[in-house]
């Protein structure tokens, strides 16, 4: 499999984030194995991250950059942080008929990465998922969050650059962005800057230029840019990767491009390692045997949940 | 302090959700005793989950939902899950200025709580302060979610009822709500209902309605109502109180209430037991002493961080 992904080997590569992905512990071991073996292989990619709220148009961008990047001749694996519906369980990106010119494209990847219930389930996954497939060729990796909440703090935390898409004319309350998030980004796009939309996308550009002066400057010594862009018209896209690979130079040459991934591997190692400990934990026949009984006494509310924890843990850290 | 709390002494019931947020060990441990007593307290609290995007008007409802419970003799506690900007550690919501006539209210308690840069964090903090919140005598706890993010199902999964406050005229696109977010909604509260909005208002109320036909039946048997609200004028804010006792009388009656409880204590206690663990593991000397020598590693280069993880966790899981 690992000589599959090697060789860019589109089925082993899904097949592979399936195990990633996968909450069986057995898959687990497997992948760790398969990420390993990834990580041995010298790749240069770029990892971006796209944000923006519902409607904004993010699929649309995407489709339009990541043609726009085969065309000058790189591969692009695009990566979707899908918040799943934790009630009826349906996927809201599911459909496959998003950036269906971009899904066609040999030198083109996109996975929709279900998320589960968990709410550090969707990081860990995606650090790996980003791994295999610059393992797998792919000089470019975008991945997208839906919607603007924590998941954003995650992707970046694991992207070289931070893309937030906006709409003119809504103001920020309305597209419920927070503070944060407008911070993190390394670039503000307004998209839809089309027919009578122009005008207005010029506007909120000027806007959003002043008003990023008055955040605190970025360690990257990188002052945020605000660009237009009409996906649809396929307009101001190569203009952004023009921006993104500016922003590449400056910052290997300021040497925070290293620095920043040397951070964001330290992060990636503390949650491994907190993820294996609770894995091997639970893990044990004993434990396992113990949790359920807790989990039915807690049924038959004969013990508070907290308590639980702590016979739980008292029993089994002794050994330690 | 745990009698402190039981008298329900605001300032030390303060003090005990300040140890319980605190990332410190020994304080964690404390915290720990402290919800272990404040569990054996028999409550009969109704916690309510309360979210929508910034600028619906979720402060200016809670203000004027809380007031109306205090004047009618109750006690409520708010809680505010407060997203953190991650890069100036500045708090959003700092502003104490939020809610001021009800912050005055004797028998009213706001806490808005700093969140930790981890996205599980919240979460744990939330539920204990819960806990601690009903020990001192609080009737209703009232649980904020500011943002449209994945703490939405976090908050979900420990209040009894779910409102989702909603603007009129502005799309669900704009809105940046999810559908995972609306199918959690056990009511959905038209907000700024008055003057020149309350046509559309009426008219989004119908909308609404017609709309969550097509969501799935909820498990507690309750059909998700739909409400106008100006929080603003107070028109319409009774009525709210009037529909969740409506839905906590018809929930006890047919065992939903008590069996959402459980399934939310199973879950608590899952987490609990993973945060335990962790904590217990990073507790020991020699695995911190290893910790900091692979994170200098990981600086230098030398390893990887995924190996840095599975070297960590072999020797320290061989004595299980």
């Amino acid at each position: 499999m690992v000589n599959g992904i090697f060789n860019g080997d589109k089925a082993l590569l899904a097949r592979a984030i399936t195990l990633v992905e996968s909450a069986n512990w057995a898959h687990i071991e497997k992948a760790n194995t398969i990420v390993e073996h990834c990580l041995t292989k010298k790749t240069n990619g770029i990892r971006i991250g796209i944000t923006g709220i519902p409607g904004v148009g993010k699929s649309t961008f995407i489709e339009a950059f990541g043609k726009m990047l085969t065309k000058a001749g790189k591969k692009v694996a695009v990566l979707a942080v899908d918040p799943t519906s934790s009630i009826s369980k349906g996927s809201i990106l599911g459909d496959k008929t998003r950036m269906q010119r971009l899904a066609k494209d040999t030198n083109a990847f996109i996975r929709p990465s279900p998320s589960s219930e968990s709410l550090g389930g969707v990081t860990k996954k995606t650090k790996e998922t980003i791994i295999l497939c610059e393992a797998a060729g792919y000089d470019i990796v975008l991945v997208e969050t839906v919607g603007v909440g924590q998941s954003e703090t995650a992707v970046y935390n694991m992207v070289d650059f931070f893309l937030l898409l906006k709409l003119a004319g809504a103001g920020d309350e309305l597209q419920g962005i927070k503070r944060g998030i407008i911070e993190m980004a390394d670039a503000i796009i307004i998209n839809k800057a089309d027919g009578t939309n122009k005008d207005k996308a010029d506007l909120a550009k000027k806007m959003f230029t002043n008003a990023l002066h008055l955040y605190p400057a970025k360690t990257s010594g990188w002052s945020p840019k605000v660009l237009t862009a009409s996906s649809l018209q396929n307009i101001g896209i190569k203009e952004i990767w023009d921006m993104i690979s500016d922003f590449i130079h400056q910052t290997k040459v300021n040497s925070h491009f290293n620095k920043n991934r040397i951070e964001q591997d330290k992060r990636w190692f503390l949650n491994t390692v907190n993820e294996g400990i609770t894995h091997h934990f639970h893990k044990d026949k004993s434990v396992a045997h113990m949790t359920q009984n807790l989990l039915l006494d807690i049924e038959q509310q004969k013990i508070s949940p907290f308590r639980a924890a702590e016979k739980l843990l008292n029993d089994y850290t002794k050994s330690y």
